[in-house]
């Protein structure tokens, strides 16, 4: 069976979705796409072999879609994921699930009158083959019980739109979601740091940002987050445990040894870094969509707890450095908790 | 367009190229198998809603294949793909193209006859993104021109099927044809000398060997084959130019530290070696049957060479290291030659 | 000229340094040694051909000691070292320079009464290649302005009588030390926050830590230490600048690839990591007192800010992780300062 | 005791070692220098506190020298070494022992004669750090028996003297050296393969050489030399056993970011490379000639066989690339032989 997938929001991720459906994963096609732009929607759809509808609903409701990928602007999600849960259609949105923690929970709410999952969110760093090395090992207790775990999350540059709350939102989100999968722990409150700035940012903007967040269990994460390091794109990650210690590789490149120094390229574009995750992150979602089971993926519950904990990281920055509490709700059964 | 392959030779190989066809690569599948065991054919076939035929070549003769897959046992290749030449349809052959040199070169002959290349061999090295960025810097100019390249292919065992000959026909046979493209150049002769073998092998085999091969422009290339290393399936490549040096990259696994030592896994299958690569390789042939154009990987005439020169390196072994030279036929013009 | 050495405290790190002051630094020799117990005294000092002498005060007089390398129980050093400093003689003194900022503060004075250096302090990293080469980058602006420095200090394991005080006084002094040289800037603030600890402590330690730092110019430093981190001995360190950052290198090690794992060995033991640094430091130092010029390792005031800055983050720990301002007074003209 | 060194021959490596002994060097003093230009000798001499003595002789026979330091011209080597083994005195001689064969048996003769070791050649990598390791390791049996070793010795350039032999006289001389200490073998056999020469060298010069040696014991060693390989000083070394491998690390050396790319620095002087190694080797010898001991390092026995070695390696280059049998003496018993 293939999976016709319904595509609302046909922008730069959209369409970098729709040809990763189209070319890259086989047992999916994308039958419908909308846009907010209808020429756009027209155009993209013509190029993929899908049809272009005139709104997200009228594609949430078509029977030619069988599964729906949402990848519009950010504050148009939780409308389209609760028509996706209402219909009972396999729902795969793009980060944030929604912009705020009440829209969050009112789709984890849905879900739960659902009965069953039907949200996947896009977190892809869970299907990087380095972090599932690392959670193989920090299961298997190679390292003991973790600790500590430090993070660097590093970008050439960022254009002026982005913000110093950014950090947190669009940056440091994607390890607050791989870390609470990595550790199986929740994070409880977060702290916002403010080294000085570096001069090659734009004047509005506090970067680098140090975070500090601490989980139930007790285990400290630090995080850099800098987006104007200049020198490459560049994710870090180093898990300490009671007996020793996980490193995230650096990506495999050819070394060159010339002019007297010996060295290998670093990557500049987060897309080059997460390729295969996006590649995998999109199959195992098409399996799960076609065998009729539930999504492994990210759930909307994790989608609600990565804009919590944000949530109160923006606040810390806000409130100079202010060690800031985590307020999440009791995770529903269906999230694996006892609520 | 959906590329249906017909696929002769539903052994391990067939089944897991079958498997990439149907899985991993879009806009292919599978429409025919046939293989010398009627039953597993059919049962094979079945498994991919592909038709189980009785031969090769009512398989080639079918209008439901657009291309063909030799996966056969390798004495039977040269049939297969003269039988696809002569049908005009593209014909993908796993190594060996042929197991003499004059079968080899009757295929040359039918492809040139036909005028234009229909013939892919699978070697998939070119593929891999490791030896792809090699070229790349070589290419560049990033080390100047080649002089000398060190290479080691290394299993962690074999089976006591495999015979002294096989170091060169089967093991580094792949290192003869990804080094010709790298470098862009022939091999025009080979030396085999024969180290203290293992206690750990088989007691008929040399084990490990270490081949020597020259080139038309004077690089000299040295390759450890060494077939039960114990301790890993393990790929390394240098090319030093008159410049510098690059280096093949291991492949990415994280770093554990523990009890008192650093380290990382060395992969055990050639298969997760080269998984990526062989992806590739299929999901490039299969744009190529698409497009209508000429494929783009290694040609019966790279082929052709490959047999040649593992030729002159088995008949180096047996006469107790001499130098072999290799014997040829000039490059056609359809290869990129004059002849 | 060689340089007469008179040591004040003949236990195991006095010993040592005996040692290599015998064995491994030209130009000096150990003359008299002094030790709280005459009997070890007077081995130690027959072992080297040395006088052993009742007291410091008389070892400090003796014209046979041109130079004291004060190495005796840490309460104990500042009355040593202020007694060089009347004599206007040279001393070496192990960390502490003092137990308390007042005496340390006492030696400053003293030091600046007498209008020039004398004292150097045994903070022996500034002495390991490492950290000379990042020091080198850093100055050279090779990663433009610093904003961030990452750490590690980890023991395998340390003994009962170790106390949650002593991560800040014994262990993470030596980044302190070595990163405001290296930054070449003043630490202002500290913060040490408290990780779940390893089960594999003594019940009464809080291990690991995590300990930030602030310096005058915005840079943050965060440091995990760690002393029961079981692997082994391990120091880590990377400045994150405005274009680009710069790490420590591992220990070089031979790479070992066996039974599936390629890997290299984790030093153990810290004299083994900073065995080097240890013999520089020393070589220096003679040469410094050799030359009559005023040592370039770290000073008296270096040895007060330690002191100062510790005694910051023994109060972060015990307040419960409040960020602890650093209380220390103007810098002396006599060290590069403006008071 | 301090031992007085004597030291012939005060050219660049002579006063390199003088300023060894002089200011590294515990335990050592040059009491004697001489030289073929006798002003030269006086201004070397005055700059140490030794005397300047007229002949090698002479300082051979002083009652101030203990043991003696040849770093002469290469020719006079064998006559001074003959003249201290006749004294009864100690003498390390810089490579090569004597630049025949004839004259290192005489050598070897000699020092039988006198019945203990007193003689050590100037081979200084069985002193360095990495080699030692790697050493530990094959004799722990940590891969296993010793199959194969791949080298390469690269220099940036070489002036315009270099010759052809001279790759195989004094730059793979010391991989013989070491080698043979390495495995505990012998070289049986040499052949040197001249792949095309790089552009960037003095026309007369075969530059790369790839040379191939057996052992006694069956183990196969390739070794690039290229002394023109303009990015740095370079040296690779790995050794493949029955059951793993290990590799010589490079220099340790901090890590840079920048610029997009990922960097160290190679160094470009084997004064750097192999200057602990010096250090140590001087340091061993000192002790050894103190205590009274027979020397550790390479024995005269040694010097021979790298002789021998080299002259092979030499005489397949000019023979274009034959297989060149090393024709070597039954090893005495004084060197652990059974002649």
């Amino acid at each position: 069976m293939t999976v016709r997938v319904g595509v609302i929001g046909a922008g730069m991720i959209g369409q970098d979705h729709i040809r990763r459906l189209t070319d890259v994963v086989t047992g999916a096609r994308v039958s419908a796409v909308t846009d907010i732009d209808a020429a756009r929607a027209a155009e993209v759809a013509a190029r993929c072999g899908a049809t272009a509808l005139p709104t997200g609903a009228e594609l949430i409701g078509s029977p030619d879609v069988d599964a729906v990928l949402v990848t519009s602007w950010g504050p148009t999600h939780s409308e389209h994921v609760l028509g996706a849960v209402a219909a009972g259609k396999p729902v795969f949105c793009e980060k944030p699930l929604a912009t705020t923690a009440a829209d969050c929970l009112r789709i984890v709410e849905a879900e739960r009158a659902h009965g069953r999952r039907l949200v996947q969110v896009g977190f892809m760093r869970r299907f990087d083959a380095g972090y599932r090395q690392m959670k193989e090992v920090v299961t298997a207790g190679g390292i003991g019980a973790p600790l500590l775990v430090h993070c660097a999350h590093r970008n050439p540059t960022v254009p002026e739109s982005y913000t110093s709350a950014m950090a947190a939102q669009d940056t440091a989100v994607h390890e607050i979601d791989v870390l609470r999968w990595l550790l199986d722990d929740e994070i409880v409150s977060a702290q916002v740091i403010t080294p000085r700035s570096t001069a090659k940012r734009f004047a509005h903007l506090k970067d680098p940002q140090l975070m500090l967040f601490e989980t139930a269990s007790g285990v400290r994460i630090d995080l850099e987050v800098f987006v104007n390091c200049q020198y490459g794109y560049d994710i870090q990650c180093e898990t300490v445990g009671e007996s020793g210690l996980v490193r995230l590789p650096d990506p495999a490149g050819v070394g060159v040894r010339a002019a007297g120094r010996h060295g290998t390229v670093v990557l500049q574009d987060w897309k080059d870094r997460f390729k295969d995750a996006f590649d995998t992150e999109f199959r195992e979602w098409t399996a799960s969509v076609a065998d009729g089971t539930e999504p492994t993926g990210p759930s909307a519950w994790d989608g609600y707890a990565a804009t919590v904990i944000t949530d109160a990281a923006v606040r810390s920055l806000e409130s100079h450095s202010a060690v800031v509490t985590v307020d999440m709700k009791p995770r529903p059964a269906l999230y694996g908790g006892t609520a």
